[in-house]
């Protein structure tokens, strides 16, 4: 849907995943701003750095050594937020509104690379498919033994990572956490209606569209999407029906890698700055080891990224306020984040170029 | 419920008004945190800034000069993000993604006072009144055309506020934003199933526990709900029944003034800071002027405080990675939380005790 009155003129767009709504506010785009100025990130960082708890060989914090790893490496984290063993939780009185529920888990750390100095634009195509292996393989292991696994990155200080060497994490539990109860709940909604997956009909509606295509590749379609609450927010899909990383063929998770490269060299060039984002995978719940997904067929593997920049390296936009209390608001359209993005090379690091 | 095992072990809490859940790891709080470190807010202003645009007599980037005004001044936003008048938008295909829908709306400004340099803890009792007695009429009067009338406050740089003249905004419009109706839901299921309204209940239970309690006046209370999500969130209650702001008595209007202060005051006492937060108010929806008010009564009024920081006047939580992609998480309870607050003086402001 091309029209000129929705790039134009203030309306809603519901996110079919979640049920929420953004409002779009295009005229707001001349909005002067005068607020906080984030950190620019764009440090050139040694290849081994020995402060660095992530880097190989070095100590961690709870006396671990870790291996002299090369591509990736995968350990428990020492700071867990979840922890295997569920602890009976007492029930409250009827009608109480202050009921604990048990919940178990376990959170692990992924190392992208044993270079400190790397990110995932920077890495070539064997370490960036090393990186979607191990994604896969992690994703495969925890299911095993947990409902729900979360493999997401957190880059960049202004979204809370608090060490740069290139890394994600990997959060399996036993409970649907919220995102994921609406986003099967809506999917398994529209199968039963419409007769076929959303995201598979989605991704059909926007490569016909092309307005908010990023990244195209054999395999994989990269769009702004149509509801996208941060301004450069973007939705990975492999064009294939395909429920989770694990199910992925050779052939797709190796195009998986390019995409992924694409996707981010174009960020970064954006505001020529490491782009900062909360990325992570949302796949059908597994099952514990069970191999009947005739329940799981309305789910298509997909990734979010929610970058927070808004019109440079160092001016975000702030979820606050009317967004807290009210609904998600954005100014530029995602028409027009997807043209920006479109217009920087996906192939050329700014880095790169520099030298 | 006071139990220890659930200030001692992981386990999930419902958010009854929204539906969703928060993570808590209390055994997480040792984490170290060498990530991002916010600019600490404690500048002192001078009392009118020639440069500000919301000071008395200035002129504002439209062109338009303020009136000489002393405690509030309210005015339509130069930026708004909405518009009163709705454009129709054109039907998408059935079964598509991208339906835009056509909204309408209003934003204003509200300014607290003249003064440059205050801010809600550092203003006197008066003047705090002025400020509850331009919510009650803002809401009154914008109620008489929008549906929902968003009263809110961001306050502080690391919470979007580009200007730190005391002032908050409210924005109207003829849907119910997200927030709102994940409340109006739950609250009409909860009076429907245990006949008495939800919040009406949960602030008895509240009172009679205790320990999450930060401020109890003799109309009003504010504790760190059961299921805070932002380390020191606060729900700010009446204790009788009441749905609108213009709906408060003389008598609750004006012990409401009290209440504000004492906990922004806590706030600012808790890391010797100027406290950042969005703040705003949630009450029934309005309906053009209509007096039955019958079909509302699951409703009780109330604001909800969303405070950034967690260890320091300079560290905060940062809602990322899984907190985007799975659910809200925390380490400090919300009854450490509660008890961190009631342990700093509720009376003297930090600034006032220095001088
Ligand atoms: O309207 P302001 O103060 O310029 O802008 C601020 O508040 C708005 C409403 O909460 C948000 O949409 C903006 O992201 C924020 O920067
Ligand atoms: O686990 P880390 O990287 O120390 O911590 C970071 O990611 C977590 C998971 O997204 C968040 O809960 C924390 O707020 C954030 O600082």
């Amino acid at each position: 849907m091309s029209s000129a009155i929705s790039t134009e003129h203030v309306h809603r767009r519901r996110n079919p995943l979640t049920g929420r709504h953004v409002l779009v506010s295009p005229h707001r785009t001349q909005r002067p701003w005068q607020g906080a100025q984030e950190p620019v990130d764009d440090a050139r960082l040694p290849a081994h750095d020995a402060t660095c708890y992530l880097c190989a060989g070095n100590v961690r914090a709870n006396g671990q050594r870790n291996p002299d790893y090369r591509d990736t490496f995968v350990f428990t984290n020492d700071f867990a937020a979840l922890q295997p063993d569920a602890v009976e939780m007492p029930a409250a009185e009827p009608g109480s509104l202050m009921q604990p529920e048990a919940v178990a888990g376990e959170c692990r750390v992924l190392c992208f690379s044993a270079n400190h100095s790397l990110t995932l634009p920077e890495m070539d195509l064997p370490a960036l498919r090393a990186v979607v292996q191990a994604w896969q393989a992690q994703s495969a292991d925890m299911g095993r033994r947990w409902r729900w696994v979360q493999v997401f990155e957190n880059k960049g200080a202004a979204m809370g990572c608090s060490n740069p060497h290139p890394h994600g994490q990997i959060w399996g539990l036993d409970a649907l956490p919220d995102e994921a109860l609406l986003a099967d709940g809506h999917q398994r909604d529209y199968l039963a209606t419409h007769g076929e997956p959303l995201l598979v009909r989605y991704a059909r509606d926007e490569r016909a569209a092309g307005e908010r295509v990023v990244v195209e590749t054999e395999h994989w379609l990269s769009v702004v999407p149509y509801w996208a609450a941060w301004p450069f927010e973007t939705l990975l899909l492999p064009k294939a029906h395909t429920l989770r990383l694990e199910a992925l063929s050779a052939a797709q998770a190796d195009d998986l890698a390019l995409a992924v490269k694409r996707l981010t060299t174009r960020y970064d060039n954006l505001f020529q700055c490491s782009f900062p984002y909360s990325m992570g995978w949302h796949g059908a719940p597994h099952q514990a080891g069970r191999a009947d997904d005739s329940a799981h067929q309305h789910w298509q593997l997909h990734a979010h990224f929610y970058p927070p920049l808004l019109r440079s390296a160092s001016v975000r936009k702030f979820m606050v306020g009317f967004e807290m209390l009210g609904e998600a608001q954005r100014d530029l359209t995602p028409e027009v984040a997807a043209q920006r993005l479109r217009g920087v090379s996906d192939s050329l690091h700014y880095r790169q170029a520099r030298t």
